[in-house]
């Protein structure tokens, strides 16, 4: 198997939640918009982030209920402080909430805060020293 | 807020299971490994999909309890019918739980099985006719 992911889908409850909290408030551009079903949103090279409607999430898996987001954080990192401040709060106005204001980890040596999307998709907000992307695409962390 | 991901994390109970099934079982490389932390695996360029105990992660959100992964498929593509068998087979022998058998999907249209490793998280093994990778990492799907 090789080491690729193609696709993170997260079961969502509100469609129309997620349009606006990614596409009004934060800018973001759809990849692919299924009303009622699914939306897909570019995230990485050749990684897309799909919103499946949480009773289809179920029905696909064959859960008898439909789940939200738990055990999982997506994380965006942003180059310094300041940013993880601004970023947190554009995130507050789109309708986020806050989980953790932005602060030092536990773990790792990074300055980070947590905000939660209005269908519970938890993101982390982070400035990591120790991370670097080289030309092409091979993460450096320490 | 940029459209970009960097680490999907996910709660992980058992690390030494991890390491078995994604390195011994698959042939992964971690791009870092803090024994009783963390293991990051890069999965896509700048993008590294983290496996961090459960504990740690239940800490860090500031959650009563260590959760499970749910709500959350992580999804490889492979470019035929066959191959989806032949990755799921891998999977398997590495110590996986399918979940769903290869078969055509409810959804779009693709050719998909559903596979869990040690820890509760769910791959999707899929062939999508309709999803194709531009050399600059842009995604089209249809």
């Amino acid at each position: 198997m090789e080491q690729q992911l193609h696709f993170i889908t997260l079961a969502t409850h509100d469609l129309d939640d997620a349009r606006s909290f990614y596409q009004d408030g934060l800018g973001w551009s759809p990849a692919l918009d299924v009303p009622d079903e699914v939306i897909f949103y570019q995230v990485a090279p050749g990684l897309l982030l799909g919103l499946f409607r949480a009773d289809k999430f179920a029905e696909d898996l064959g859960l008898g209920t439909a789940p939200a987001p738990s055990g999982v954080t997506l994380s965006h990192n942003v180059g310094s402080r300041e940013e993880v401040h601004d970023v947190v709060a554009a995130m507050a106005r789109a309708g986020g909430v806050l989980l953790k204001e932005p602060q030092e980890s536990a773990f790792g040596g990074i300055f980070h805060a947590a905000v939660r999307d209005p269908n519970k998709i938890v993101w982390e907000i982070a400035h990591n020293p120790g991370w670097h992307v080289l030309d092409d695409g091979t993460v450096s962390i320490s």
